[in-house]
Parts: C-alpha cells; sequence; structure tokens
C-alpha cells in the first residue's frame, strides 16, 4: 500500500507518499481499506518531531479515517467485511489501509457521505469527552469554546446547542465567526481585536462561562480562570500557546472552580472504547438525525498532504481538512 | 450572650470575650446554645483581617460547634428545642449562641460526647465534599494528604481508610507521622526531612496519587502535579503556602489530571446543604460503629479562645483544638 512517511521531521514538505507494507489485524482488530483521512492539529507536532505516535500504534501520522472493512482479525466479533466505517485512530490514518482496534470503529452515521465520515471521529471523540464526560455541561450553561471555525470548535458549537447550552466562541476574524453565529453560537468574539474576558463577562452578565473549552494553554490560562463562572470547568485540550502558566489559586478557589487537561491519543484501549460507545450513544443520533453536521473546509488527495498541512498552519481553513485515498 | 469579638484585626489577643446582643433566628433557622466550639485555620485569617464573614454571617468567628436546640424559627421542621445537635456555620461559632440554617444541622453521632461532636462538622464536609463528592477517591487508589496530623487530616485518613484506599500522608516529625500510622495511614513522609513527590512516587512503585488533598495552594502546585498518578486530581482546600503558582500543563495533559480549588465557607445554603446530606448519609455511620473517631488535641475555655489560635500557630497540635462554653 501507500502511506504518507515522514523520513525526515520538518515542514509540510517532509511528508513523503510512499510504499510502505501493509498493515496486519492483530486480535481485537479489523483491516481498513481507507477512503479518506482528517487532518489533525497534532499531526503537524508529529511531522515537526514533537508528537511521537505511543507504543504499538502505525508509524503514519492520521488519528482518523474513514473507509470499508477487509479483513476481520481474531477475536472480532459484530463488524463484517463490507461494513462501512469511520475509526479514531492512535496513528496510520494517512495511508490506502489501517488496522483498527474495534472499540474505536464507528458505523458511518445515516446521511452522511463516507469520505466526509472522515471528519467525525476525532472531533466527536474530543468534545464529547471533554465538554460532557469531564466537564459535564448541563441545559441552560454557557460554553465558551476558544478557536470556534476549527474542526473541534465547529463540532463544539452543535454539541452544545443541541444540549440547550449557551455557546460563546472566539475566533479570528468576521468571516469565520459569521460561520460560527450560523452553526448556533450565540456570543462571537474576534480574539484579534477584543479581550476575550472582558467581551463574555459582558455578554453573561458577569457570570462567565460554566465550561471552557481550551486549546491555547499556558497563554491564555488566567485569563481562563478570570472568564470562568462560578463552579466553572476549564477543559485543556491543546497548548498552542505554551506549556507553563501561572494559576490564580485564590481566583480558582473563590470560584470552587476546575481545571483539568486530557488527550485522546496516548489512553489506553479500554478509555478510547468508553469513549467511543458514548460518542456513538449520545452524538451519532444527532448527526443521523441533522441537527448536528461535520463542517468541511476542503478534500485534497492524499499524496498531497503537504498542502493540507500548509491550510491547518495558515489557518485559513474552516472546519475540517480532509485527505481522500485514491481508493476515494 | 458572651462571644469572641474582634474589636481589631491583630494577633491572638484581638479576640476578645465580651457581652454581645443574643442572634435571633431568621426563617429556616434554629437557635443553638452553643456547648462547645472549633478552631480552624480560616478562624485565623479573620483575626488577622484576611478573611472576612460571608454578606449575612455572624461577624463572629467559628465555622463549626455543637450544642442543644432552644429556639425553632419559622417554617423548620424536623428539629425540636433540646435536640443535642452539632452544625457547620459560615461564622459566630465562638460564642455562647448561634442561629443556624437547618441544612447545616447535624444530630450528635451515637457513642460521641457532645462537647467532642463540635469537631466534626467542618473536617467531615470538608473532606468528604472534596475527596469523594468533587475528586472521586475510589476503592483501592491511593490519596495523598497534606498535613496529615491537623484536624483535615486526621479525619481524611480514616475516611480515605474507611472506602478501602490507600493513604500516603506528609506532617512535620516522627511524633506527628507516628500518630498518622495509628489512623491507618500507609505511606509517611516528612516534608521537613525528605522530598514528597521523591517518597510517594518511590512507594506507588512510580505511579503517584490518584487523589491530593492539599492545603499548601502555590508553593506545592508544581510538585503536587508532578506526584498526581494518571488520571489523578488535585483538591487544593487551603492556600497557606500562596496564592499564585506555575501549573505545567503539558504533564497535566500527559496525566489526563484535574486541579480543584474549593472553600466551603462561601458556598449558596443549598450546596452547604447537599453536602452536609451526603455527610450525614455516608460518614456519620461511620463515627457511630467507632470506625472513624475524631481526633481531639484539646479543649480549652472559649473565653482563652487567644490560646487556641496560638497552639494553632506554633502547629503543635494533633487534630482538633476545641472551644468549650461556661454552659459545657
Amino acid at each position: 500500500m501507500h502511506a504518507i512517511t515522514i523520513p525526515e521531521p520538518g515542514g509540510p514538505d517532509a511528508l513523503v507518499w510512499a510504499e510502505v507494507p501493509d498493515p496486519v489485524p492483530g486480535e481485537g482488530e479489523v483491516l481498513v481499506e481507507v477512503v479518506a483521512g482528517a487532518v489533525n492539529r497534532a499531526d503537524v507536532l508529529q511531522r515537526q518531531g514533537f508528537y511521537n505516535p505511543p507504543p504499538g500504534a502505525s508509524p503514519y501520522p492520521g488519528l482518523e479515517c474513514s473507509g470499508r472493512i477487509t479483513e476481520i482479525g481474531p477475536g472480532v466479533t459484530g463488524w463484517s467485511v463490507g461494513d462501512e466505517v469511520c475509526a479514531l485512530l492512535a496513528g496510520g490514518g494517512y495511508a490506502e489501509k489501517v488496522a483498527v482496534p474495534v472499540g474505536q470503529l464507528l458505523p458511518v452515521p445515516d446521511g452522511i457521505d463516507l469520505t466526509v465520515a472522515a471528519a467525525l471521529p476525532e472531533v466527536t471523540s474530543t468534545v464529547w469527552s471533554n465538554v460532557f464526560m469531564v466537564a459535564h455541561l448541563r441545559p441552560g450553561e454557557t460554553l465558551l469554546v476558544h478557536g470556534g471555525s476549527s474542526g473541534i470548535g465547529t463540532m463544539a458549537i452543535q454539541l452544545a446547542k443541541a444540549v440547550g447550552a449557551r455557546v460563546a466562541v472566539t475566533a479570528g476574524g468576521p468571516e469565520k465567526l459569521a460561520r460560527c453565529a450560523e452553526l448556533g453560537a450565540d456570543i462571537l468574539i474576534d480574539y484579534r481585536e477584543q479581550d476575550f474576558v472582558e467581551e463574555l463577562l459582558k455578554a453573561t452578565d458577569g457570570a462567565g462561562a460554566d465550561v471552557i473549552l481550551d486549546i491555547v494553554g499556558a497563554k491564555y490560562l488566567d485569563r481562563n480562570v478570570k472568564a470562568l463562572a462560578v463552579s466553572g470547568r476549564l477543559a485543556i485540550i491543546g497548548l498552542q500557546g505554551g506549556v507553563k502558566g501561572e494559576l490564580n489559586l485564590g481566583v480558582l478557589l473563590n470560584k470552587r472552580a476546575a481545571v483539568t487537561a486530557t488527550s485522546l491519543r496516548g489512553r489506553p484501549l479500554a478509555e478510547k472504547a468508553v469513549i467511543v460507545a458514548a460518542v456513538r450513544e449520545h452524538v451519532w443520533p444527532l448527526i443521523g438525525s441533522g441537527v448536528v453536521r461535520p463542517v468541511v473546509d476542503r478534500t485534497l488527495p492524499m499524496s498531497d498532504a503537504a498542502e493540507a498541512h500548509r491550510v491547518l498552519e495558515s489557518s485559513a481553513h474552516i472546519g475540517k481538512v480532509l485527505l481522500r485515498t485514491p481508493a476515494a
């Protein structure tokens, strides 16, 4: 098969479409012929040499895909050759074939194109596990999403609105904010022009956000804590703005608030399976009924993954960037 | 009645036993004739002028007491004049009488002396709400308690052992650690002589603590995060070591860990009532059966509250320091 390899870490052109050996499904795995993969910020870090795959994972980038099952490994029940699926991966989505633990497989939701389904596993798992399983966003509460027009952001807006929460977003510029508003966002903050703490407090009569979904990390830590409501929960899922930040514990204590940080890729299989099962139970019906939709920015040939990374790094996209294989 | 007043903030002698008007029970409150109050670290801060009572609370210090109900306010059911009780307070425990919202009343547990019952409401509510309701300590997990010989510490050790957890403590010196061991602590760390992160990791084969109950705050923040296990929860309830600390979000994210900070005094009545009800349901039977015992360092006359504060500030005590009224 072909896969995107990284002979030497570096810029987008470090991604090389090359012939490699086929993966073999192990115990509890199936082989999926990939129709599309999707691009995540973590793939850029892996390309740069800063985020190595966890032990046992595929060496190729790609944390999600869609495709068809072509082989069933030992000990697998409930799935058949020919099933159209999408999947959460620990790696290997930028390839023509990938071996997937069954706990990370999802059926293609009703009404969703097989290629587009590649846009779903990572964002739905990340948003559901953090906003709902960790931070317990409840109807009537306010969620602040940083990067509202990203893949994660566009899914977080829709899921929070679907459960009856109020949604504030930050994004860079009016075009991205308009897209967030179309998806249901109630409070629009242009982080290039406005102070998000000030704007959020103004829009919530000083109450702040009950839950914040953050991809920035250190650079926003102090401001995020200031923007939290009493009993608020800050869920950090990315560290694009650095690792070490000052935490004002006095403010946190007065608000009886919590700071959590998680990642999906390194979790044990059992935890991933719990999350994927929750996504299938709670999110898949919302997608099947059309209440929540995948947001795809563009679809490029997988062999041109370099261009996809350039798009992601320029932040020119709204929603997900997909990579289609020759089989698509 | 008499109460400890604070005419001017300052050292222990700022506490003055003086005649003051009797409190009047409002809607949903009872009047309690106090037999004993107990001393908390927050009372020292209030005496120093750093921790004013929340709006509507008694101006006198004292966050818990025991005594007898002498008057029933409007709208109160389920309690009678003459009932022996202990209570969680927003203030006013250093007094001969105090008005108490019914949601913060607890019966005196079976087999516990009425005076000694004053040692229970604050520590049981703080430990249960943080270690169990917020941080969800589970059987088989490891709890690290900083200040294991304090009132909070001695209760945390016993409750964690009662639910089948493993307990590590830090304390200053062999005498305090020996008392922690008697109460059931498994891992004893002398913070004056040893590095608690190193000792804890050694004793847990590198795994760390699933839950940490911390009273130090900023000074321990970085080390506490290092001492957390994967999926660990750091519950901060005091800031004796400062307010602003550096948080390494990279470590937090890799561990999928959480930092929470809470206080009890400023919570709305409804939240306090939920905590007190949980304490009555889960902790009171353990005290009634003798599995968990109040640990009292000494009992002093309430008029000599200054001496009790000197004891607390010198950290010479093990467990709670009580203040008995002339009615005791």
